[in-house]
């Protein structure tokens, strides 16, 4: 079994990064507070370069990367925030991205890799077209594949969005993180664990995408959900490293629903007037619907990221 | 001629106010400082208390109240961020506050003054009736009116982002803020001549609510303009007080178009991901349409709030 990066390791890559991503800042809001009779505090890796904490483990991996290894780039399948860091980062380091997309990705992801320099393979929107589109450029360029989540570098990296937060926050007794392939939920889990042993570590989930919920009743990685969610960056499964961890280290995984992931990311726009996609509300919603024990706590929570397209907002138009 | 506040007035204001707002963060975006080529140093009311630069003005006038007067609460007519903030801040004080607002207004401005704890006094739409209804509260309970600029207490209040802007930012070499009935304009000006006199100081206005262009222009008040502006904050126009000040002070008053303030709001939402509202962005836009010569220039932008309704968005639909 495969323990994750420890802390070491991240403090490492804290080091590594720390001239090529955002200190964001932590927030907090009383009306947000009164909804959810606890002390919240915001880690806003929505205003994290590129508008994610993806950028994290992308400039980790990235930089972790031997000269010669480096020189002949690298290569992800994404169509989300994990494409848009892994391209500005290899700009960073002035080496070429490939990025991998399906052909039906949105104008705006498309423009958010181009504009970061990245390259664009486009092929058919199959996981097994994305896998064999980049296996084919890593044969034929040299470049180093860097998986979204399966990789203790990207864990590590995205794990210094919680170690900012506990340093500068003391005494948490919760912290929440959201859940999709589990590198940003099993980093936290390690870094918050490592500094703080009695800190509770809960992760977020669309109920319908509730997948690492159901692999941690189940004891093993179930499959994805049927359901559809907004939260769109929260689609991809555990992987075993991620799974690992996470049964280890994460005391809980809380559910909620696309009303409640909606309620949620309108609250913080009102009475924030920050800019969350929907991904970040999942790990507010389980607080401001009190669906985990949080009463009286100080809980951080990571808000990852801030990317959704203005031309097709969730809220409503008004009732007629 | 009213000189308005001097210096040592908004530093006393500031302190008076300090317990009761936010010190909001200067933020800063690489991809607007490319649009503008140009640094910016956005100060973000939109992240103040009640959600605008408002709470600052409206603090120091309430707690500038002697006891005795201050016993019998305020009143104001205001449908806006001014009308929050007066509701706010008398709670604060634990006062009351009659806000006299038409009858038409939106129940989200409705519920914003409620939720702070003022008494909403319903008038007819017109100004006359705002006045009249308002006349009757003051003589009926000894309250004290507040008007929402033509007030020094209220321009002292509103000048105090300007002071925590430039000493948090030095060698500034211009500041831009919105410009309405003339409070927030007048007070940066007053604050920044006096900090550092060689700094040009610039008023953003809707084209289509230009009464301070022509103003300035003429040499003489002017009547608003005839024409509909998204910028619902700037509808105002100036009074012989602010008038007089901008006049002595203001170096320019850049105008724009809707269009051009919705690409701004757009943009600072879609880079800082910050949620502003379109008469903020009256101030942004003069710099990304590159409409200001400011090329190369460090500049302070007064980002005046962030209040605006979700469900009423000004962002389109997709394209058919």
């Amino acid at each position: 079994m495969n323990a994750g990066p420890d802390l070491p390791a991240i403090l490492a890559g804290r080091e590594r990064i720390t001239a090529h991503i955002h200190r964001t800042p932590v927030m907090t809001c009383r009306s947000l507070d009164e909804m959810a009779n606890a002390r919240i505090f915001f880690k806003c890796e929505n205003l994290q370069r590129t508008g994610s904490f993806k950028m994290r483990g992308a400039s980790n991996a990235i930089f972790s990367l031997s000269e010669k290894d480096a020189a002949f780039g690298v290569v992800t399948h994404s169509s989300g925030n994990h494409a848009a860091a892994i391209a500005c980062a290899a700009r960073l380091r002035g080496i070429p991205a490939w990025v991998v997309m399906p052909e039906n990705s949105s104008r705006a992801k498309l423009a958010a890799v181009e504009g970061y320099g990245g390259y664009v393979t486009l092929c058919a929107p199959t996981l097994e077209a994305r896998e064999s589109t980049a296996n084919k450029l890593v044969a034929g360029s040299g470049a180093t594949l860097i998986h979204p989540y399966n990789d203790d570098r990207i864990i590590a990296g995205q794990a210094t969005a919680a170690v900012e937060l506990l340093e500068e926050i003391t005494e948490l007794d919760m912290v929440i993180a959201p859940v999709s392939g589990g590198g940003l939920l099993s980093g936290t889990a390690i870094a918050a664990k490592s500094m703080r042993p009695a800190i509770r570590v809960v992760g977020g989930e669309p109920k319908n995408a509730d997948d690492a919920f159901r692999s941690l009743e189940s004891g093993e990685i179930e499959p994805a959900a049927a359901g559809k969610t907004m939260a769109d960056g929260l689609r991809a499964t555990l992987c075993e490293r991620t799974f690992a961890i996470i049964r280890e280290r994460v005391d809980e995984i809380a559910t909620v629903t696309e009303e409640e992931i909606l309620q949620a990311m309108r609250a913080v726009w009102e009475r924030m007037k920050i800019i969350i996609e929907p991904s970040s509300a999942v790990a507010v919603a389980p607080l401001l619907t009190r669906r985990v024990r949080a009463e009286g706590m100080r809980v951080g929570v990571i808000l990852s990221g801030g990317n959704l397209d203005l031309d097709h907002l969730p809220f409503g138009a008004p009732p007629h």
